[in-house]
């Protein structure tokens, strides 16, 4: 992204900005937490993005044209916009690593920066995490659904613009797809390619068999035939399964069909026993159109015979939950030297923020399966050697006691004093991470209907502190 | 759009057009159209993304690493990999202009072009065109639910990456939106820029109240206050009142305040007779909080005081449907100088493709309202002093008979023989250019619920052709 997105900002970061400049309070020390909230069908997520945020972080600057623009069309005081020109991120970030598996109300990102620089880099920290964080977490689901079959992702051409299809592949490789059709994406950020057949290419020929002979011809190794053009088990398999004949007696194996229309269930079985009738049992079943964990789940239900699938639009917009819903929160700022914890109130409970500045740990059980995530403040340790007591963040009378136990301390330092301190893994060890990840948990804490909820618990030290803010700020109750 | 996104395409394009140059084929002239069928809530669009699709088209090239990687990752030939090194479109677009409206079935933009080159360029053209018409029709419906309240996007946070936050954000002006947030748009677009005031300015500070008073102080003639940090009517509203009296002893009059949270019908009725008890009857309550055309209309229904809406998520995502399904379909192909029109059969007759090169035209009725679109082959031409009979795409025994009519050709040339031709306008004439359209149709097309379905016919030219190439393919019936 070398893009300059500086100016990627909602107006009110730069006004709040402009406003602490005047009031001399642009440096304190503030930190922020990203967290998303339980919504829809998200109870856990897999953490994306982070490579994409910290190129943003390195390239902020502002142009003599940026600086002008914002003089004629925001006036801002000389002060602030002179500051503007020499503007570059001197803070710290924390954060879970790209592939992690996150749950509601934790803090998977701390920023901890003068306050007018956390400000700032706030809407374009939460697009870039929440879209790929989105994808990712629907591309597992989609995994999962999936069971070892070949996932590629076809969604470019219903993407939301150009970069949640290239940025979108990438979180949808980590979050479990094997390939995708998009080249750029897999030129930039080295994830495998695949592409099948397309039906300009059969009805630019005078007939369908043509067509995929031309195709064999010149693709002896990767045969692989879109069936549905014209009339998938009367014309495209029958048709398929003569260019395969040619094949074979050349000695070439072909890949096998594809179908991206009409009843997948039934026009896979059907085409099964067609295929192995001629003799091509090892010939794959590649499906495409509208597909989602969801519906994969339904033909496997149905024991639809499909070895592969495209999936496109479903994922790539993460359909029936297009937006995750991360916010960044005030959590502390330093006042003359002193920490003063910051919170937010809400009428729900749920809602109300975590103050201070904090940290992460993962609790594994004696048989490395992960027991429940604990939110504390940043200076607390936990002594492995002693047994840990565990409470729910908000029914303190629900509590359980580890004596055997590991942890793990989730949020990584990525920036400090704005210098980066961290190197990102290629895609594909956050693919396997990931992978290894969803290991250790119990697949019923990640299943879309009803799940299990995991425990994401506060230390007492948090919670009392919590308790105390909230009483110093009028209980709404109205 | 500086960047190269020449390798944003599926593979399998540059697979059949390394085929086509193994055939000898790459070069015959094809037409394709771009076209959307009816989908959940889309009964009409508003096209948009035609600016970014130009830059796309001229910046098209390819790099010499960009040839290395399809080298080595897809094995194609090198007389292919070495035309690649040359590659520019040379075809022509024709298009209807950003910001009309446009229907289902109806080609709404024309690819005329050497079979390989349009075929490239499918992937991003659609991705383009597909995500803005999705949100500029998107903001339309929200426009339409808001009356004459100003609607700011607000939703950049939460896009599907940094381009669905920016080309949303021009997509949302040129649908309706009155301004974004988003800073980087304003800038790149020439959008109004809108912001007001964030929860963490009231939290960094002490008390709600200091937060105001320092905003107010910063900000005399800005000052919109948010009101629902800690407590709405009983902490936020009250301050603001205090601030606004200050305000008017100095003279200054107060913008007004902003509701983020809480039942938004409810807050708003009692802010505003607490703002008018106090003498500030012209100061305006802005609304934001998971908001859309629905939200909005259901405020106005219950007679919420609302002045303004900043909408975020549910319009940058257009949360209820995330995606436009735009297709590119091959309609005709030039073998040995003779034009070979194409079709694509379905199971479902509205999915049978419009084979031949065609155009679209809109018929008006004597009071200047739209009455019907027709499509026809790009040859036929309509003599306005002649009655006209409108036919149904596929019922054919309805048709009605206009006497006195205007016609309107919607689409216009933008690329001939890969040259520019046309002059984009202002995203301000864009959106001009959409209400004055939006004039010219009964709102009851535009409904979301159960909408009357404008008619969009087949002239009769096409629809025999059509019929004869249906009886040239089996006509599947599983």
């Amino acid at each position: 992204m070398k893009r300059n997105l500086s100016l990627m900002t909602d107006l009110y970061e730069l006004t709040m900005m402009n406003g602490y400049t005047q009031l001399g309070v642009a440096d304190k020390t503030a930190v922020f937490d990203v967290f998303f909230r339980q919504q829809g069908q998200i109870s856990y997520a897999v953490a994306a993005g982070l490579e994409q945020a910290i190129e943003y972080i390195q390239n902020l600057h502002f142009d003599e044209e940026d600086i002008d623009y914002l003089r004629k069309e925001a006036g801002f005081c000389e002060e602030f916009l002179s500051q503007l020109a020499d503007f570059r991120f001197t803070g710290d970030i924390y954060t879970v690593p790209e592939g992690t598996i996150v749950f509601p109300n934790e803090p998977i990102m701390v920023i901890r920066a003068p306050l007018s620089q956390a400000q700032m880099i706030e809407p374009a920290l939460l697009n870039i995490i929440n879209h790929q964080t989105l994808i990712a977490t629907k591309a597992s689901k989609v995994r999962k659904a999936a069971g070892n079959a070949i996932v590629s992702e076809f969604g470019l051409r219903r993407a939301q613009g150009p970069d949640a299809g290239i940025y979108g592949a990438r979180a949808s490789v980590i979050g479990g797809c094997n390939s995708t059709s998009n080249v750029l994406a897999g030129q930039q950020f080295g994830i495998p390619i695949k592409g099948t057949m397309a039906h300009s290419w059969i009805m630019s020929f005078d007939t369908e068999l043509e067509a995929f002979e031309k195709f064999a011809e010149i693709y002896p190794d990767n045969t692989l035939l879109l069936v549905d053009t014209y009339d998938t088990l009367r014309s495209g398999v029958p048709n398929a399964i003569k260019v395969f004949d040619k094949l074979r007696a050349k000695g070439k194996k072909p890949v096998g069909i594809r179908l991206d229309s009409g009843d997948l269930a039934y026009l896979s079985k059907r085409a099964r026993k067609m295929l192995d009738a001629a003799g091509y049992t090892d010939a794959i079943i590649f499906a495409s159109c509208d597909l989602d964990e969801n519906v994969i789940a339904s033909l496997n239900a149905q024991g639809a015979k499909l070895d592969a699938y495209g999936v496109g639009t479903r994922l790539i917009t993460s359909e029936n939950m297009p937006s995750l819903g991360g916010v960044y929160k005030l959590a502390e700022i330093m006042e003359d030297g002193v920490a003063v914890p910051k919170i937010k109130i809400s009428d729900t409970q749920e809602k109300i923020t975590n103050p201070g500045f904090k940290t992460l740990y993962r609790i594994y059980d004696e048989y490395g399966m992960a027991f429940a995530d604990l939110i504390a403040l940043e200076h607390e340790v936990i002594d492995e050697t002693k047994p840990i007591r565990l409470t729910h963040p908000t029914m303190r009378y629900k509590s359980t006691t580890l004596q055997k136990y590991t942890v793990r301390k989730l949020l990584e330092p990525v920036f400090k004093d704005g210098k980066l301190v961290y190197n990102p893994p290629t895609i594909a060890e956050s693919a396997k991470y990931c992978e290894d990840e969803k290991a250790t948990f119990w697949d019923e804490y990640m299943r879309n209907d009803n799940p299990e909820i995991y425990k994401v618990d506060l230390s007492d030290e948090l919670y009392e502190l919590k308790q105390k803010l909230i009483s110093l700020h009028h209980a709404p109750r109205s």
